[in-house]
């Protein structure tokens, strides 16, 4: 029986989501929860490779069960064995061919920004602090630039190998007033809704977003950037630990 | 100069406000940090010892100051010291005779409860986690007992040896909704505004509100325990890791 899994974790301890030989990851640490449980290896596969640092509200992750312990308990006991920084949300049963990644329609990510003079040491881990000028008028320029189809090969990774690099931006919306824990903090979001994304892709466009609303590029580089994949005029990928998978559509 | 510090701190691995010889506290750290910078011991003096575990949105303390680096520059030189686990939001000019905890008017306490059928590994630390059933009009049936004046004494740590156990409690808030970072996510606060508060006091008061709403016990416990100063009657004390010293008013 093919289940899917809804997950979140605070990726502060983990070296991202995928699995690497000898390095805490979450997908290793769900695996040898699953191998407790069941006695035998069980893959798990997740819609998007979150990054080193990276967090998610809802990342979705597919796996086979072939285990007498019935669906319902399946989230209970995972999360009776995981530690605390990872939550197995729900888990239900899907079509037996349902894949994570190859069926996900689309992503959306939340980059948070603290803009307060002090950060916060409850959100320090969890946001850019960010305490310098910040126009969102440009922000809001570069988020409409954004939106549509447009080749991203200018805001990954290097080093990275994937065959296309064309990605449908439907949404970028900026956030000024998502609330924070303490009563009158707030934080600033940008919130990216998209049909998938190249690896840090998310942190390359929210590191020239900032710069451009700090005045220290122009909004003509990010169009540059856009237009021409000129990684030059792109900003430098913001912090790993604002970044947070919030949602993968089907 | 007499200065008026407001600070904010994760307290999870901290052994609360007060210096304990040997554990690490918050007024510990702090003192560390104010000995580097001005080479002299500086002590610093709290409006509320918060016990160990507990958070603040925003303690205020009070120091003297006789060094040369200006006012002004004292915040952002002691942040620049401490861990992202403490932070002084400000600090300004106080009267030569400001005392934290002898002029302090009245304080609030925020303590956050995770109602959600699974936790947040974002919130974990920071609320108590209760997927249980929780009736808020029995909750605010409690709030309602406990405002007022009362002798508080059944609901402080045992071994406790204060003079006057008596303290006005301004008003109980109920909060059903307050916004977690996941955006569809909720949280329950229970906010206490009083003149003051006992050790343990609000963590006594929200495990009897807690089991009260949760059908284990009656209200006329909480009522009995309030005028009679039983103890028996209370609940056990609820999670340190939920509660937050919100605001000290002068």
């Amino acid at each position: 029986m093919r289940l899917k899994g809804t997950i979140s974790y605070d990726g502060t301890s983990f070296y991202g989501w995928q699995m690497q030989k000898g390095y805490p990851t979450i997908q290793s640490t769900i695996e040898e929860v699953l191998r407790h449980i069941t006695g035998t290896d069980v893959r798990i596969s997740g819609a998007g490779r979150t990054d080193t640092g990276v967090h998610a509200f809802e990342q979705v992750a597919h796996f086979d069960w072939n285990h007498r312990l019935p669906l319902e308990k399946v989230a209970l006991a995972m999360n009776a064995l995981l530690p605390s920084s990872v939550r197995i949300l729900k888990v239900t049963e899907a079509a037996p061919d349902f894949h994570a990644r190859y069926d996900a329609k689309s992503k959306e990510y939340l980059y948070r920004i603290d803009p307060n003079p002090v950060y916060s040491p409850f959100s320090y881990g969890y946001a850019l602090f960010y305490p310098f000028r910040i126009d969102l008028d440009l922000m809001r320029e570069c988020a409409k630039m954004i939106e549509g189809e447009h080749d991203f090969a200018g805001f990954q990774a290097t080093g990275t190998d994937v065959v296309g690099t064309v990605r449908r931006m439907f949404r970028v919306d900026i956030l000024p007033e998502i609330p924070d824990w303490a009563t009158d903090r707030r934080l600033l979001g940008i919130r990216f809704h998209a049909t998938g994304f190249l690896r840090k892709m998310v942190r390359f466009l929210v590191g020239t977003i900032v710069e451009i609303s700090g005045g220290r590029k122009d909004p003509e580089d990010l169009r540059i950037a856009l237009d021409r994949c000129d990684r030059s005029r792109a900003g430098v990928p913001a912090a790993a630990r604002g970044l947070f998978l919030e949602k993968v559509h089907y």
